[in-house]
């Protein structure tokens, strides 16, 4: 009940990219490539400093009820998700030591969703993140990766009053509770969304689920460990 | 340190609307206005449920450096949290009992913005959105205010390892920790929403942070229902 | 008949903007609020003139049903009234003495919309801009205000045949023929914008409608010089 | 000084159009075509009643300097030039004898601009607008032609203190005062729109500008019944 | 010189989807995924007949050079690739035997760009289109499929002088010409499209680009024909 | 049955414009004009090198059924066209001798649109740049016609099994095949784009078909060169 679903990374899923994974949660299925362009978003012009950002899109058959592909502009529940997985993956890079003003963009194109895409997202992001930054001292623009730690995500919530870990999108759409945690690799909180979907929650249901959270977490850290071979 | 700064709430600011309230939380300012419409959303027709939703919007001399007004498309910030504020007020409303295809929007505007924006129009458009619901009952739609219970936020942090409630624009901008909770009256969790800016935290940290939370909710609580006179 | 309604002007409502003014004209009510930036628009780059431009926007609940947010783009409306108003603060004002290549921006948010809204927003922008222009003498970015005198608006109209003087909403619902008169404090017009609602209008009716305007804007202009203390 | 242009219409230039009519003011030169829709606004729609709308545009090279088509949403000018001979033509039409709820739109396209190509637009449309009517009464759609007047337009203004009339772009360029005036063929006004560019005026002088405008619009009102043959 | 890179197409690569294929012509990566609604565009609306569309995007991470996402709407090459897929798919499709009012739409995303997506693309839609219908025919809404016969492409080109199939991104940029040949099991063309980049081309090297475009073709039809098991 | 129809050029039809022309094939009606800029697009920066393009747009009236504006983006047709255009055009010009970092925008607006439109716009486009680069000469800009030969279009297809040359609308809407050709004036194609509207085509009829274009572009070419008088 408190386990992920199986969990699977790939690296290296296209050739040309300095980084990439294909990551899976159960069926949830996400394709993270990391790209590194040597100029910054306008405000860090000038400062000497990188930037860590992230961009996710589902496709349009990743849902069972095909979704619209978003040329209208990003809807809030996209921006939304952006903003988490650039807000982890920063917490986990030093911007002063990427060799400059230098943007590392990881994009996450999930291409089967069911349940745990923006965790998933995170958790695949951070692999295609640490090659891509490997790929950049190898080609000689920095001297050290610039990481000072591991970031992994999971969802946990509260479905039927007992508490689920990684849920998939059946449990999901009748949680009560639904909650995204990202930590990282020593047990600290980098982001913890919590929402009362059908009913609010106490303090005990709370440590309940950020216990669950850890546990996962922990392995999706292993994984992570054992895939990029550190 | 871990007080609100002064909060203050007006009613029925705008004559003509059904609810309105102007909230204070320090030099914070937020107007929020609700309105009902005999319709819902799209994928609600032919349900027989109402709808809450909310709309949010710094007004451009809201803030120091004046801010552009959003007229090609809200950005991801303001999505987010227009869709915290509405899924906040859908916690204490029951949407069956709204009179049949009925929405009430709240639309939060902000005056004057230093801090904690989102949590004072929680706060404000609760008070707005009971106004509303009792003006509905006045007009017969129904017969009972399909309310569950209270809803207030607010934001807490950690600024130079200290935990502080309700920061300012200036404490938000070096905290290490900004966290919003959103709880209703029974001391149950709403929404929370902890990211490390600048560090993570530990379980500690978190449980100093939500117990400032809990206190500063109370309090607003009861000047809602001071305000409110229920 | 042919006089104004309530009017108030205060001044100061935003605490942080350089000029900010609310003003009443009737139920109608406007938060205006004057920024100043060193930049100009591209065309005016290298000119070494400064700039006034102004945005006007109604908040949804400002009217009685309530009206959209203008997200996919202003309509037609409102980038007329911002025009208006930027033409009628830009005669006011030397631009070749702002201090070189500045932009006072002032923004006019309405809160209640009861008829009147743009000749109320020109009324108070004034006072903000003033402000503002006092704000940048402090700051000794300009030796002297570059103000060559007075702006104030007024809308006047045919109800029924009679001439009426600051048309409230049920008015201008009714009315033939709606006038938007801005003229300086030498009785000179800025901007006559007068149009056949609903008859067409002869010379005679044409010249009861512009003495009317001359009259309410005289007492605006009044209540101008007593708000700024000039 | 205070005559027009040479001014030409000429009717019937787009084959398949149920009115269309090419207009020159000078070198200006624009291309009026009405077509007739059989449903109307959604805000008409159940009224039993129709409506007379306008577009207009500038061709890329009708200016001396390439202008961008508008691809991005109409600019302010744009829409408030079409609002304007909009109003213009509903002046002279009764919507509730055009045969139910049908919507004739006269779409304005200016192939060279070089000055009053909305007063042009005016004047051609009311052309287009005829012919269209004419059409649709032989289509037996209506019995009579629910026009209650002509309506033409011109621009008069101030340039080097002296009042011109039908002003080309040089003029218009330095002018002091700009004003677009619409008359019916009863001598009375349907909209004026006077802009101090440069200068406040007096009543003196809008009235010399309005004295021009009446003598300039008698000519085109002539025109269009020549060539209208009425 | 003639042939196509190594081709290969996967069926069913999405769990949940009605009909999907990942091809890869060489390095090209193409996710096809069909899809279907029982809706069709406005303009079919009571017609009683089926519509088969289709969409392309590349992901950002496709290319070299990382591509932006088209979140301000489809760039003129996509609506083009759009459109070039959608006819091709419909040539093989009879729209009155699809059960009724069926849109079948089949998303075509790029996961690796090296040449020759649109013709990857149209090569792989045509097995996820056809194991959609087969679906659509188990589901007993069609008693047979409505396909009239097979729909492969290929892009074929001048390099150097010499005749080119299959290019891949190397060749594509320095072509003098590029051709893009959709055709069915049949032997005729369904679509030509051919560019010269460089240089103008001949009548014999029509020929001959045509002639190598149709032996590679009749390959890609047999691979299909392989993958689909028919 | 293979010829066009009958086929106008008209040079200079806008005064103030480097080149322009309004050409006619049948019924169809185009007016091309070429504007000069002393800017390249962001990507050709520094290479001082030119570019040709070119921008598309039907008037609304210029179809039978009122068509709308392009104001929310163009459709994929306009920038298919745009494309096309602008390619055919680049086939004619020396990039490298137009005098530095300069653009032709060869603007085509259609105002009678009766089929062929886009074939029209490319045969009257060369006009307008042909005297445009004229212009560009005389104003000592360049000391040569950076002109490599002659590019006209031509609509072909088959209707009712029969070739047909330079469709009209109602043959257009019933053709089994549309193709449109560009060739230059030494019989070699530039852009072949051919589409099996209701069923596939055979080597013969593709041969038959450019047999027809070639036919009905040499008269093209000849018209081209007597109107330029070259």
């Amino acid at each position: 009940m408190s386990s992920t679903r199986t969990v699977n990374i790939e690296r290296n899923v296209i050739p040309h990219a300095p980084g990439s994974a294909e990551v899976t949660f159960g069926n949830t299925r996400v394709i993270c490539v990391a790209t590194i362009a040597e100029e910054v978003p306008s405000w860090l012009k000038g400062s000497g400093r990188g930037w860590v950002t992230a961009e996710y899109s589902m496709l349009p058959g990743s849902t069972r009820t095909r979704c619209m592909r978003e040329r209208r502009g990003a809807k809030g529940r996209t921006s939304e998700i952006e903003r988490l997985i650039g807000r982890s993956l920063r917490a986990c890079v030093d911007l002063d030591r990427l060799g400059g003003e230098v943007t590392v963009t990881v994009d996450c194109d999930v291409l089967v969703a069911d349940g745990g895409t923006r965790t998933a997202a995170i958790t695949g992001a951070y692999v295609a993140l640490y090659d891509a930054l490997r790929f950049w001292k190898t080609a000689a623009k920095i001297n050290a990766l610039p990481i000072n730690g591991q970031v992994a995500a999971v969802s946990v919530g509260l479905v039927g009053a007992e508490t689920v870990t990684d849920l998939d999108f059946g449990q999901d759409s009748r949680a009560e509770v639904d909650m995204n945690v990202v930590m990282d690799d020593q047990g600290r909180y980098i982001e913890i969304q919590g929402t009362a979907e059908q009913a609010p929650f106490t303090d005990e249901q709370l440590a309940d689920m950020l216990a669950a959270a850890r546990t996962a977490i922990d392995e999706l850290l292993a994984t992570q460990r054992e895939v990029l071979e550190i």
